[in-house]
């Protein structure tokens, strides 16, 4: 019989880290040893995954011996140092910043879009895409396959735990101020007074207002989050000329990230042909039917695998386009699940042998 | 000297009326006697207005004897058996309602971009435009005067007060409900128990969620409020055959509508030729420096008069084609605020006779 393979969690005391530990007690089991792998402040403690409580142990060199493969859930810059540290000790490694993504000897992987780009790994290293950009291109991705998508414009609606537990936190630090006064977000400067300088990870109260604005200033005024939309779109597709435009706005939604999109493609289509595709469609599930409520919300998404999809509705003007809602749960799709699933099929490789 | 018109406020009890009255206290006064009216059941109260308390009168046919302008606030219904009975005494009615929109005979005017319109009004009705519409629409026509406006791709981020106080008691009593509850929204399911079946006047909860749908369901999946924008942009601007997609979502904002612009024009742009045109705009404030934190957000846009507009960026893919943010009060020149131009608009032709 085949060896299981040995898995390292690094990161494993952080929010995505944490989801990524739920769910390896619920999937298909096909590690042998899990590492539990954090920063020198967390190591010594245990935490429960897959129904026992394993030690942490400190992010190190050594740490990798005899581990194949390590999904990493830290910061950029954790990753950008120690994702090559384990690669050199023979370490397969499925990192979820954005440290790698563009980096041409880095494949990047959404498991139903292009599963085949994992067999090219000449740095040992695979990433996983941007939560948001997964969420929209699980439902994209089918829809190009079929009419060969030429133009994609995108409006977010991004949740706070995108920016991790501090986010999270910030959140509802602030929904506790603003309950109970109704006066508030009724005049000006009423929900600014009221939330105070704790703005936690963002540039502004996001309580009761939306913010259009994520990560950093990149050339020409774009921001960071809707540069990564257009380049790993671009990637992950394998189409380096589509046009794609991108807004990006945080919005006060614990978890699950939103997008309004509007897709041209080279083929007319309607709207019953695209929900055809979209029911077939691995990892997606279609919610659109409005006359009795039903379309993409964060709070049904939440705690769910698929990107659920819905407002279907071909362009009024053009019939190539097609206009449609997807909401998917940045936590699992968006980061913990898409690099488990990106392991899996590494792990599938030791089983193979 | 000109007589000075007399004014009535048809609706001065809801939500927009109780701006309109705050409004005609802080404007320029134009108004002679102003007439407030709203059902039997608000009728012998009396309220503020113009630093005066001021009774409020039954809305019959006999209350317009005598009034120059009508300014209705008041649902669809109620504006289009009402109207025209205020318009057959000679009054002329300035309706905020989507009655008469599209009539052809019925201009429909955003006083920055098409004044001109209010002069042929056969039916004595001038109609006020959608609030999600006009937030959008003030910074769209100064562009399109430039540079010739070819297609809109628009999603929006709407508050609840665009369904009425309503919708704002909703909002509160939501937050109220959720606050304080950490688990809320990271799990399936458990923001739907606790905010519980009064959901107000929306289809699903609105705290820590986003909800994309607004108004009714027309032809082919498209909401009222999506063709609004589609309908409403084409007949101000005068542009039967610009291609319109919108995709409206509800939002946990009490005040201030923000939209997601991406617009293609005919001639080739640049961001920085935008800003300037924009700066020159009237009803637009430019706020376009995310180094410093600065975004139009509703925060800051609410009781304000102008279109917040920033995040101005030419595509990378496009160079006729524009994204950017803008957030507008929906209260004030959404709705009572345009109103009040409009109708200051035909005071002026009575200064002029």
């Amino acid at each position: 019989m085949a060896r299981q393979p040995t898995l390292a969690v690094v990161g494993a005391t952080g929010a995505v880290g944490s989801v990524m530990r739920e769910l390896l007690g619920s999937r298909r089991n096909v590690w042998g040893d899990i590492r539990l792998v954090a920063s020198a402040r967390s190591a010594g403690r245990t935490l429960p995954c897959r129904g026992e409580e394993l030690p942490v142990h400190e992010l190190t060199a050594d740490v990798f011996d005899g581990v194949d493969v390590a999904m990493f859930d830290v910061p950029s810059d954790v990753a950008a140092e120690w994702a090559p540290v384990a690669a050199s000790r023979g370490t397969v490694v499925v990192d979820n910043s954005d440290a790698f993504r563009m980096d041409p000897d880095v494949p990047l992987v959404v498991t139903e879009v292009n599963p085949q780009a994992i067999r090219h790994r000449p740095r040992g290293i695979v990433a996983n895409a941007n939560c948001t950009t997964i969420a929209m291109i699980m439902a994209v991705a089918p829809l190009h396959r079929e009419y060969g998508l030429r133009e994609l414009v995108l409006a977010s609606y991004q949740s706070v735990s995108g920016a991790g537990q501090y986010g999270v936190d910030t959140l509802h630090d602030q929904l506790t101020k603003v309950a109970g006064d109704r006066s508030l977000g009724s005049r000006p400067g009423n929900v600014r007074q009221s939330v105070g300088d704790d703005l936690g990870p963002f540039p502004a109260p996001v309580a009761l207002n939306v913010v259009p604005w994520s990560g950093d200033l990149c050339d020409l005024g774009w921001s960071s989050e809707e540069m990564k939309m257009r380049d790993e779109t671009r990637k992950i597709l394998a189409l380096p000329d589509v046009k794609v435009s991108a807004t990006c706005v945080r919005v006060p939604v614990v978890t699950g990230h939103s997008v309004a999109v509007h897709a041209v493609f080279a083929a007319e289509l309607d709207a019953d042909g695209a929900r055809a595709v979209l029911k077939n469609a691995p990892g997606v599930i279609l919610v659109d039917d409005p006359a009795n409520g039903e379309f993409p919300m964060p709070i049904d998404a939440v705690g769910t695998d698929p990107s659920w999809v819905g407002r279907i509705r071909r362009s009024l003007d053009d019939p190539r386009a097609l206009d449609f809602f997807v909401t998917g749960d940045n936590m699992r799709k968006g980061a913990a699940l898409n690099t488990a699933q990106i392991a899996e099929l590494i792990a599938a490789e030791f089983a193979a042998r």
